[in-house]
Parts: structure tokens; C-alpha cells; sequence
């Protein structure tokens, strides 16, 4: 149950990475909400004129919304993920291509949603994405499926 | 610190298989999507002509997401739960009878949403995963209280 | 790549209490959804006479929402960063520092949040976390990016 380090620091780096790109979303909904006047709740309007409140409401705030909400939804399962293929024994190669692709995936698909590009470049990012994931659970189902 | 590797293995098993079980559900949701013609964004609609663009606007769409959300908030948890009882030194047969009751909960959970199964059905199945998850952080908690 | 095990048991108490709390919102939005009638999906209806039906109906359940959802875009994040925290060396007193700030701001967030408390309370509880999160990833990527 030994890890290599230079393969845990690859791990570690893009899994650092990615949290910290899916806590940025956050703060960029912070931003909108203030510049749309688009305040989650009722108390948070007294600190500027709110124009609604809730969500739902501005399709600029939602966008940037739902490209967090799919952060949410294929980066954290890619935290859990990422660790445990790395007790695995894979090649250090593929590891290292594996969480490449799926940073760069996950940029791309950010950026493609919320500047409203067309598809299919956020699909296919999503899907590359999904893919490394899946790749990953696949590898982890089938390596410890003796001790189930 | 150290933990024993069958152990290890059984976590790692249960953990990959809800992991990719929660990313199943958004395959699911964009399959739904299609179908119903309920993209959701304004770009995603000329990939096929839709009726309704966004979320809340399909129950079928909606009871998918439902069942993906509360995966969400009970399969992340059990992660990182059940990583860090791996380290309160676990007897294997109590360790190996929560994953798997987890992971037979959680699947109950979602087939009986999405199917419509009447209640207590989803309930018990939702209760279950909570309680394996509650006592995993309980035995946590107090097995590193002196830690804090 | 050997962690203190001081350090490990700081780090997992803190992981295993933030993500209790994360899980007792659930069961509080269960407690809310019965005393507003306000099930979350037809099926459940049956079980007491309802108001309502579906999220964005009832601002009690969707503030305790609301205050769910900001756990996940936060507490979730920190369990993946304070993990492999513990890996770049850092000082056993700032890390237990950082992991009792981060406990505690979250608490005072959640409070704030059901309770209506006035801003700027809950901002400055949302982004003391956010912080500490963004003061880890940093440690992580930094200590890390040779690896990348």
C-alpha cells in the first residue's frame, strides 16, 4: 500500500487545482449577484439595492450557477477518485495524462459555459471529463473487487 | 497509523462504485434531457429543437435531478467518512457490513425515486445511508476528540 | 510522505464534525419539509396532509436549503484540501489553527443563516472559510506543482 511521491504531487497538485477552480465559481457568483443586483436572500439586499432576490431570477447569475453546480457534480467525485486509483499500481504516465486531461476538461467546460459558446465544445469537454472519471472507477471497482 | 489492507480495499471498493453510481445520474439526466426536449441552456437547443429550455420545467427531468442532488448530499459525505474510519481501527466485519449496507441503501434509494416507489420505500432506504454515515462520523469524531 | 499523527487526528475530528454538521442539514430540511407540509416530491405527499409540493415554495425549507447548499460548495472542498494539507510539512500549530477557524466560521455561517441574522455576519463567516480553503489549496498547488 505504497504510493509514489512524484505520483501522489501530481495528484495532489491537480486535485489542489481543481478545488480551488470550483471554490472560485463561488466568489464569481458573489461578483454577479452585485452587479446584477441579484441578492440570494432577503437580509443580504439592505447592503445594496436589489433589483430581486432569490434565484432563479437573472440568467447571468445561473449560468455561472449551473458551470459550479457541474463543478460540484464531476470535480469532487474526481477528489475521491483520484486518490484511491492511485493505489491502483498504475503507470505514473497515464496517471499523470489522466488528471491532465481532466483539468484541462474541466477549464474548457467553464469557460465554454460561461461565455455561452456553442456547442458541441462544452459537451465534449464535459465528456472528457466524465470519461477520466469513469476510467478511474473502473480501475478502482475492478482493482479491490476481491475484497468487497 | 497504519491500515490494514483488506480493509483499505473494501472502502476503496464501495467508494468507487457509489462514486460512479452518482456520476451515473448525470448521464442519466442529459439522456432525459433529449428526450424530453428540456436542454438546459439556451445554447444546448439547437442541438435538437426543444419545448422547454432550463431546470423546474420537466418532472421526469426534476425527479432525476432530485435523486442525483440527494446523492450529492449523502454519497460525498460517505467519502470522506468512511476513508477517515479506516483509521479508528475498525474491526473488518463491522467495517465491511456498514460499506455494504451503504451502498445496498443508497441503490434502494435511487431506484425507489425514480420509479415512484410509494413511501416508506425511499425513506427507510435514505435513513439507512444516514445512519451508516452517522455513525461513521460519530466513531471519527470521538475516536480523534483529543486531537482537536 | 509520513504524516504527525497529532496533526492526521486535528485534521480528521475537524473533517469528521464539519461533515456531521453538512449531514444534520439534511435532516433538519426533512424536520422543516413536516412542519410547513412541504414534501419534496408527489409521492411523499401521502405521508401528511400537503400545502405544497416541490423546492421554491416555502422560504423557511429554502433558507435551511440555501445554508445546505453553501456546506456543500465549502465543507466538501475542505475535506479534500485539509487531507493533503497534512502532506506539505505544514506546522502542527498553524495547521490546527486553520482547521479550528475553519470549524467555527462554518458554525457561525449555518447560525447566521437560519437565524436572518443582519449581513455582515455571514459574509465574514463565508469568507473566513473560503479563506482558509484558499490559504490550503495554495499550500497544496505550491508545495506540489513540480509533480504537475
Amino acid at each position: 500500500m505504497n504510493v509514489d511521491s512524484e505520483l501522489f504531487g501530481c495528484f495532489a497538485f491537480h486535485a489542489g487545482l481543481m478545488t480551488i477552480k470550483t471554490l472560485a465559481m463561488a466568489g464569481w457568483t458573489v461578483r454577479w449577484r452585485m452587479k446584477k443586483r441579484n441578492p440570494i436572500s432577503r437580509e443580504d439586499a439592505a447592503l445594496r439595492k436589489a433589483d430581486k432576490i432569490g434565484n432563479n431570477q437573472d440568467e447571468d447569475v445561473e449560468r455561472i450557477r449551473r458551470a459550479h453546480q457541474n463543478d460540484i457534480e464531476n470535480i469532487f467525485p474526481f477528489l475521491s477518485l483520484g486518490l484511491l486509483y492511485l493505489f491502483t499500481n498504475p503507470a505514473l504516465g497515464t496517471a499523470k495524462m489522466l488528471f491532465r486531461i481532466f483539468s484541462a476538461a474541466r477549464i474548457v467546460h467553464t469557460l465554454a459555459y460561461v461565455n455561452e459558446v456553442p456547442q458541441p465544445t462544452r459537451g465534449l469537454a464535459f465528456f472528457a471529463g466524465m470519461g477520466v472519471n469513469m476510467y478511474l472507477g473502473y480501475s478502482i471497482i475492478s482493482h479491490f473487487a476481491a475484497s468487497w
